[in-house]
């Protein structure tokens, strides 16, 4: 992309309104704009971020068999009552609104109980189980705080995906299944050092759900890992001593961290299938309620994560797997049109090899230009200038380290 | 994708409370499922049927030089206010919710005042123009009545585009490639033939708007078309005579027929910008609003259109750019482990070689097997049975014209 045909200009500081880290460096660099407090616009640099995330998730979640949909975010409270969580003492983040009849209706939270719903018409025999779904769908949460910036949000995009099994036994196969497919995101997302598969509290069909957390001071819960084990216990049951025998973990090696909760993947057993009446007919001909799962990770959290722990005080430092693009070439043409032909030439051939570029054709003097490149945080800056054009010798900056690396043209298309 | 790990299930009756033909056809397909009135949600197929079209408006969006984003729908009344739009009286199908602290914010039903805002930061002079973004964005109206299917919604997704220039001249430019871009994806999605460029009310900047109109009997809107030349002139401009000066059509050529409106182009000029100050500074140092236009189309009425256009008794039949998959691949197995080994072999084969194949791999009766993909409406139908693996010729089945073909395994894949 030329970065003369992108409208988002970076800004040197961030609304003073805006308290989190991972925000204030997201307006800056002219990624997100905040419409309100936890309600932020994804721009077109952070729109191609939250996607790459998307699509690392998509990925892994094909991988597991599950099939992609998209249910809706207006909710009829039929299916809320029948579970018992259209109460506001139950959920306390409804958005409720009304149709023209004054009818009452719900922004979904969640989708627990739509989904059960979907599937009493479709789920019928055992044969048609083990089977599971996904969906990147907006959430809406009335959060009476919301000051972690893209980290927990009124609105945002969630990934969940909900699994439905004969039974518990084949519904554990599954789980153990999901949560290996979470740690592969992570490690692809760039955070799977930082990430502990962390024990949490459960519910009536399991004593201990599973959180993924990462280490990071902007987290608002504390956990304790084993750094060595990459597992982790979260506080809520941090006293009760069956965990470590669940986890295997030993209390004393154990460092208390805070950290912020990226997935997590929940057994929920009949819970629901019990209260819509969600059932199958065994192979023996009974009727059984369809053991069920459900499995979150939030794009946007994961997004505000990594700029929270991997950003420095120039600006953001984007992971290969998750940066709008790999590349950001500046051009320090001025007014020298060989140098403008070199850069105009090799984004082109950049362009054409697959390789994401943006490409800084801007008027603007080199400070900026570097400051700007420093702020939106790409792996790779690419220098361009008189004297590159003069040796052929490009200038190849990592972002991450610093690190400055001699490289022709040649070896950069072919990297 | 096996059929047998697709968890929907065709049904012989659509629900009696659904009065459309698009969705009694896709709820029976196992393309959606009714959440309520005007709220459906996009099971796998329907949701892979209406991200093909999502795709192929991209692509041309991409091509216009437009940068994709993507804004909230939660809606702070401020910027609503400004122009004037936040009552009641002035957009009649608001959602609106309360935040925890009893403020009142709005469901987004467009994104005219929250982009002009967000653009205030980025828009500062001359140089900075023309420039365009879009986004496929849920929008919630809140209509009286919704029996139109997935053709109108209460909730659905929305390509809107909107072009901030410098002034009417570049405005006008941009206007016509935009114009020319829906022609590409109307023929694209294989409705062009059908869709007229019809003339229809326009606003203080332009007498006319300009909507692309899909002659369908399940259409909302009266329109006269010129069939010749594709152009058209919406009832609600019919009586001014001005408009056939306008569009060069003759009154009497006309024939009067339903339509639905899959897209509308607009020429907002100043009335955000001004309401809203998004202002930029000219060559000669003066302060002048930005000129803007507003450019729609729904996918998810596309793909109703679609299906009121193209079905036929048996079901659906997607042209091939919107299909799901464009192969249905039928295995008539039964016990026969050599037809099933051989179908299993041809769908890795088509499906390595990059053909998206749905791959019906259940133990039913060829009758049922072939009614639901009647229904479901894949282009091409393969037929492997007995006869296939003893000749070495497979029988592909025109979905749209019932011709059928013989071919063999080589030649499927070369197609």
């Amino acid at each position: 992309m030329r970065q003369s045909t992108l409208f988002t200009k970076t800004r040197r500081e961030a609304p003073s309104d805006e308290v989190s880290r991972n925000a204030q460096l997201l307006i800056r660099a002219g990624f997100v704009h905040k419409e309100m407090a936890g309600v932020y616009d994804y721009l077109p640099l952070g729109h191609r971020t939250l996607q790459k995330i998307i699509q690392v998730i998509r990925e892994e979640m094909n991988e597991l068999g599950a099939h992609e949909l998209f249910l809706t975010a207006l909710q009829d409270p039929m299916v809320w009552q029948k579970s018992g969580r259209w109460s506001d003492d139950v959920i306390d983040v409804w958005f409720k609104t009304k149709l023209q009849n004054e009818s009452e209706i719900g922004l979904a939270t969640t989708h627990e109980e739509p989904l059960t719903n979907v599937m009493r018409d479709h789920i019928n025999s055992y044969k048609d189980l083990p089977c599971s779904a996904y969906q990147f769908q907006t959430k809406f949460r009335n959060e009476l705080r919301a000051k972690s910036g893209i980290m927990r949000g009124r609105e945002f995009v969630m990934k969940d995906l909900y699994s439905f099994c004969k039974d518990k036994e084949e519904h554990d196969a599954f789980y153990a299944k999901a949560a290996e497919a979470y740690k592969t995101i992570f490690v692809r997302l760039g955070i799977g050092d930082k990430t502990y598969f962390t024990y949490a509290s459960g519910g009536s069909f399991s004593k201990y759900s599973h959180e993924f957390q990462t280490v990071c001071d902007a987290g608002e819960d504390t956990i304790y890992i084993d750094e060595a084990k990459g597992i982790a216990v979260n506080e809520e049951v941090y006293n009760d001593p069956e965990v470590f025998v669940a986890s295997g973990l030993d209390k004393e090696s154990l460092v208390q961290v805070k950290a912020a909760e990226v997935g997590n993947i929940f057994t929920l057993g009949e819970k629901f299938s019990d209260a819509l009446s969600l059932t199958y007919t065994t192979a023996e001909g009974n009727s059984q309620n369809v053991f069920m799962g459900s499995y979150g990770i939030g794009p946007g959290r994961v997004m505000g994560t990594i700029v929270e722990l991997l950003s420095d005080e120039k600006g953001i430092v984007w992971p290969e797997s998750v940066a709008p693009f790999r590349y950001h070439l500046v051009s320090l043409a001025g007014n020298d049109s060989a140098v403008s032909e070199y850069a105009d030439s090799l984004y082109e051939a950049l362009t054409k090899a697959g390789q994401e570029t943006l490409y800084d054709d801007r008027d603007l003097r080199a400070g900026e230009k570097f400051a700007d490149s420093d702020l939106m945080g790409m792996p790779w800056r690419i220098v361009v200038g008189k004297n590159a054009v003069a040796s052929g010798e490009l200038e190849l900056v990592n972002r991450a380290t610093g690190e400055v690396t001699k490289i022709t043209r040649e070896e950069l298309l072919a990297r």
